[in-house]
């Protein structure tokens, strides 16, 4: 209601005074709300379901299709004919951007345009806040990770037309090689290199060598450079986030070698955002050498569903020229659902999830090192603040059905409990990656992982490492005849 | 968003002749809200679902549960723990009323306040216009009818605390007549009385005498009032909706009665708003004779979900007494559910409703008549726009399986079709009833009911005549020995 | 999906490994959907929102309502007109019980019978786990405290019709007051009695004499009984809790009284569930003397909207006699609030809630108590666990506005702290209670009070204390004269 | 709730013969489900919201993050923080498709997986009814249409590498355009042919020539080809429903020459799924030439929110093989919005949608040949039976302030009517279109467009057409000296 109607209200419905102590509210709840379109900062407490309802509602209303007395003769008029769709989009219809640009106003969804720019912002404080402070731009993509890798490769390629090659450091993810492929690009893998590694988990001082873990083969990119010819390469496609026993690509070298040779890089950050090791990586190779765009997923890092990425960097122009190659309007869903989660989190809400997943990193380390311990097995060495892997070698044996365990524990209601065995080769696009899952042509362990991940519950982690002994006690009696 | 929120939504967040658009939209939306909270008339047209979830939303915000900074140290602060019940509750949680009084306003709750106000104000305009122009005071209490008649007995007791008496047109429906005994009062059950009737539908001019029907014994209350003394007698309940073959009662003359021996005189029109028919018999009694106030639910008037009731009548403070008896606050769930479906529905959207109902009986009468034919019955006498009665003297037989019939359409999806044999007697609280369900100690035919309520729809009539005929053919060859 | 359907799923749609897997889940979820369909306990675990959603549309499944094929040819059909309306009740529309009787099975809806049953017993489990393990029956009524009240005097009257009186401990609250008048019965009022008490909290050992307190005029009781004569009282009522400083009535004693004069017994345990003090003395009344039922509000012991009661008692026919006595049918929708939230916290989540508000109490008596010392006033002693009251006697003074100190904390979003001047009296129906506010005529001392209710956070006492403190202040200040 | 829990319903819960009933329609109920898991075809009939959403929640349940007891230690555990998120979507969170595939079943999500093949083979079966029955494969895929079109090149491109060139028929739309640079590669702009045309809206038999309208310049496809080389040629990209008064491209005769050449074929088919005279030239251009994919939006054709697009075909492989590119799993929401869309209409709901449509395209026509009599204007000929072209040729002069037309409808709620002035050019990633938003280079008469475009209804068309003549008269006034 605004202010006129709400004085309309006559003294015969309800007493002044009882009124007056609504409006003193409703003008509270307002200034937080302008706060929000002012500032764009992520509030420092979450907001309440209501509150966030009142804003999302009040956003609709100022999209066209929402308007009371309206005629449209245009062949797209964010009609929709489903009461269920209707509402679970809380009446938006129109998505997000314009046929020339992602991030261009719409002429009949100010509303939708609104949300689409706030929650950019949002993301962009969120980003900053958790330990990336020199990043300037970042907007919210309804595309999903690798699709969205793909849109940058694009568009960094439409800037150097004549180059061919991502150079690219081995990780074995499909969907990130699928994305230099569905490009039209031609990925040069360059394999893990096995190095000996300390023990620690990132961000601790104490450095324990204790054998030996993959590692980005920087030699490897020089040569590469050497032998194509800077110009012949669109970009280097570097990951933090990934499964270990891999460690995170050493982001702040490669970040230098691209500023040397003036080659574009791209980080698949993919759900790094939840570490603050990965983000101090990336705002240091940034200032150190050179970052184009780094790129997230919304649903690992905001605990949304699955189907948004995020595009951040440290230039405007350049994450603008990734957003403004999207052909045609999209989706507004991805924005609608950040949105609501950022604000029902606050600040200090993010700042609880990454606190609760750092815990229970350790716990899960820990526990792990005890089973290990307790079957003849060892943590594998890896700079990786998510992901652990632990080996299985004494396992293998002649019966070769360490799938098994993997199937023991998915179920017992264990999922993303990966088992890596380290034989198997896959091609993809003409492309063979030796020994699969390992990340490295070198790898020679077969092993389990296990991630905290963001949103992830200290009791998830207690059942998983009972199930997972169970299961590792049963497995020896079943297929290698140990005594039960 | 206030004015002032959206006047600092920046340029840069979206172009300003976009949001102009918007805003103008804004203000029209706002303009249907005003004249609503000013004028309290039903709508014309109905309002679209957001239109009405803004108006519901906006009016929780003015209640202190909701209000962003509060701290609570009463008793009762409306809070909710459960999402699922805050949510569907659209945040309205402190009910309507005070301890003193249901239409009182409460200081921690303005938005429930004005909702109640609203609803009943806009209640009261459906009223006048379907055909009660004389009515000025409707109130939605969240009690089901038979507990609004109780309620309303009490408060016309506590002005009569000396009488005893309620004298009461027999009708075969036992909710009403218990009301009569939970409030502490005797009933007078005054029988129907047979008496000869036309054929045709209420409202039309024709009639023609084909038997006879069960109508109002007037001189058998008379009689009544002679014998107790009106002193006595608390108040006459007469019925104007109820099952065929009985007919409404005959309230105009009723309402003369009560005039003329000054005796409280209350109608039970269960779900007589559906019927002009009703609606003017009501107007009219009250305009030549004494009515105090006519209940109906809201769920058979309002298609809203069973729990709620309208006391209307025709001088507010009479009214209001009744409102006033109730102790305590009370749910406003049940005004929400009756705003929010008229707000719907507008003006129009009621009288297609009502429209649809009667052409609807005209096909289900005529159907009927058709089968009665068909199967050597014959549709009884009455004077009921909604309900009609099918004789079933010729499948009553020896076997005196009757209630089968109703088995055998439920079984085939058919819901609310009774079979009345006319043989059961019935005891409540210390009365019996003679052949309970004919509303008459003197009825002696077999029949079926069906009815045309509120909401029916053509395709329902239809089914139902086809099953009923297979039914009636089906029952002959099963348990009377015809030939398939 | 019943299992068939769900064996039908082709292998071309989902592998059958994947299926196999979900399958296992959804044998969980039924399993415990089954054993609280067969055990009608609360579970120890709140169940997830999404479990909860799932029991309930299933149960609105079975409502005829939601029959895909069905024609109505009935005159209640439990149509829903508006989407928002069908919505927001989960497609239930038939409510709960029948003509006959509150809690009779629906012909037409046997999810909504189920929902019904499963609530009353759920409940019941829930009294007999926080200390008043005798009950045996306990049934949630779609009334409000106050028109429950009401509902049970005229049941119990219904089997003592030549009874008039009923006696009652003062307590100033209206609605259990007017819930004797509205029933038509006289109130005999009993003030309560300044006796010396302890000061410490219930439950404690430790006692220590700091004053008078107001309690039971057992005394008085007696005497009315003899002065009346036990026939013509149809009942007693008490009261649990209360606003202090009147502190719970005697129920072990009045319930003795009770059963040595065979006079039933109505406990007002308005929002009594939340201690386990209150329960105590319920189960102690029951099992040395005589209670007959014990009604208390769903809103303030369970959280939900205002709007339902629980009715519960020793006896299963006693309780079910006050059911019995509602004529008609009756809103479903505080059962299904009632059913959802319970389900939601499970015991262990009750009883959170439960030890938190103790823990609140305790932190409100202290910081109330160093409040007074600061400002010359004390704590007014009194039995009573959830309520304080502090004096305010230095605060009276010539200008008497010692209202604006209650306006004052309005304004500061402080709702529920009552400010009590002993000198104003009150009419009700004809009665007068002097000294309104302060529950005795013999009351002196003005005074505020605050309440550690169920479902408060610590953050609202720490806020409420600190804007007592600044009110209070300026009070003196502005008038008082006070320097500030 | 499985079979077992049903029959543990105790008959103290609830009588078994009400049960019975409501077992029956569970039954019913199921049938119905199951016959669509088995037949996956559009239900004749549209289903009720709630069959609607017990269907989808019901396949939610069969997804990992909804199993009541699990541990998740991957990186992606499906986890939402947010419950206004988790709610509207349905508890789905993990997307559709794998790393691997669009089309892969996921593991941890049997029901996303349901959810995505069965909303697949609905829109297939709705394509086929509509006029193509011809086609074999369609999938819903997450992008808007411009994006999805970028998909196709690049995956249409992956197997014809050396290949460089996309022929196009120049359309004046941004994001098609943008599609194929942003795809990298190069479009070669084929203008529109200036050619007679006749009056007649498509289907009707009888023919008039009135003037010239654009259409397809088959012999500037002829001459690039061999110009080019087929081999160069990527593939030919043309387009069916567009702005008047472009006509759509000769599908048959541009698929012909495809097949005559080894060219692949893409049409943009944005929103011609509600015309069955596009509909009917797909089928054809298949039968007799080819036609690899066309492509078309989900919002505009099925009445959704922005976001996504359908790809369909006349070979699965062709289909799928774009579905393969997609690097990465995906958004889920555009797969339910549609699923729900298509249950809730029906086949005969969306029959209404098409035969409503067409009407209205028939009032909207006969309205504007009346006003462009009354304004000395004509109706633009041309083979568009959505949009329709009026000129605006005397309301030009020396002002020039034709957009102001377009200013005014917009101040009065009409929305999606465009002003084109015939002089404007606009440059597009280094592609200049001469007098853009004509579609030819040779157009020469202002105009404007108005469509009848899915879900418009009569009374938007009514209101439109008083507006503009409200509007050209009022323009007269103000910017040519008319006198008023």
């Amino acid at each position: 209601m605004n202010d006129t109607t709400l004085k309309s209200i006559a003294k015969s419905l309800v007493p002044e005074n009882y009124l007056a102590l609504a409006n003193d509210a409703r003008a509270e709840r307002d200034k937080e709300v302008k706060l929000l379109l002012e500032q764009r900062k992520l509030p420092i407490l979450g907001w309440s379901e209501s509150l966030v309802e009142y804003l999302v509602s009040e956003l609709a209303l100022l999209d066209s299709n929402n308007f009371p007395s309206r005629c449209g003769v245009g062949e797209r008029e964010g009609r929709v004919v489903c009461d269920l769709v209707r509402r679970r989009h809380y009446n938006f219809t129109h998505g997000i951007g314009r046929s020339g640009n992602l991030t261009d106003a719409q002429p009949k969804a100010a509303g939708s345009t609104i949300l689409a720019n706030i929650t950019n912002s949002l993301v962009c404080d969120l980003i900053r806040s958790v330990g990336i402070p020199n990043c300037t731009k970042a907007i919210v993509i309804p595309l999903a990770t690798g699709m969205t890798m793909m849109l940058a490769l694009r568009a960094i390629h439409s800037k150097r037309p004549t180059s061919r090659y991502v150079l690219w450091s081995r990780v074995d993810q499909q969907s990130c090689f699928k994305s230099i492929c569905a490009a039209g690009l031609k990925p040069i893998i360059i394999d893990s290199l096995l190095a000996s590694e300390c023990s620690t988990t990132p961000g601790s001082s104490q450095c324990q060598d204790v054998g030996s873990s993959f590692s980005t083969d920087f030699p490897g990119f020089v040569s590469k450079i050497n032998e194509l010819g800077a110009d012949q390469i669109c970009c280097i496609v570097s990951t933090t986030s990934c499964f270990a026993p891999r460690s995170s690509d050493d982001i702040i070298e490669l970040a230098k070698l691209c500023q040397a040779h003036d080659i574009p890089h791209l980080v698949n950050n993919a759900y790094g955002l939840q570490s603050s090791y990965f983000s101090h990586q990336l705002n240091q190779g940034a200032r150190t050498g050179r970052i184009d765009a780094f790129i997230q997923s919304t649903d690992k890092n905001l605990l949304v569903p699955v189907g948004g990425a995020i595009v951040a960097g440290f230039t405007t122009e350049t994450v603008e020229s990734i957003a403004r190659l999207y052909p045609g309007r999209a989706s507004g869903t991805q924005s609608l659902d950040v949105l609501m989660t950022l604000l029902s989190l606050g600040k200090n809400g993010y700042d609880s999830l990454m606190k609760e997943r750092k815990e229970v990193y350790g716990t899960l380390l820990e526990g792990l090192k005890n089973l290990a311990q307790t079957h003849g097995e060892r943590i594998l060495p890896c700079r990786n603040p998510i992901s652990i892997a632990m080996s299985l070698a004494s396992f293998e044996g002649k019966s070769g059905r360490l799938e098994m365990i993997g199937s023991m524990l998915l179920k017992r209601g264990v999922s993303g409990c990966r088992v890596v065995s380290s034989s198997d080769n896959k091609t993809i696009d003409g492309n063979t990656f030796e020994r699969w899952g390992s990340h490295s042509s070198s790898a020679s362990v077969p092993y389990l992982t296990a991630s905290a991940a963001l949103g992830i519950k200290p009791h998830e982690v207690t059942n998983f490492l009972a199930k997972l002994d169970e299961v590792l006690h049963k497995y020896r009696v079943k297929y290698m005849g140990d005594r039960n």
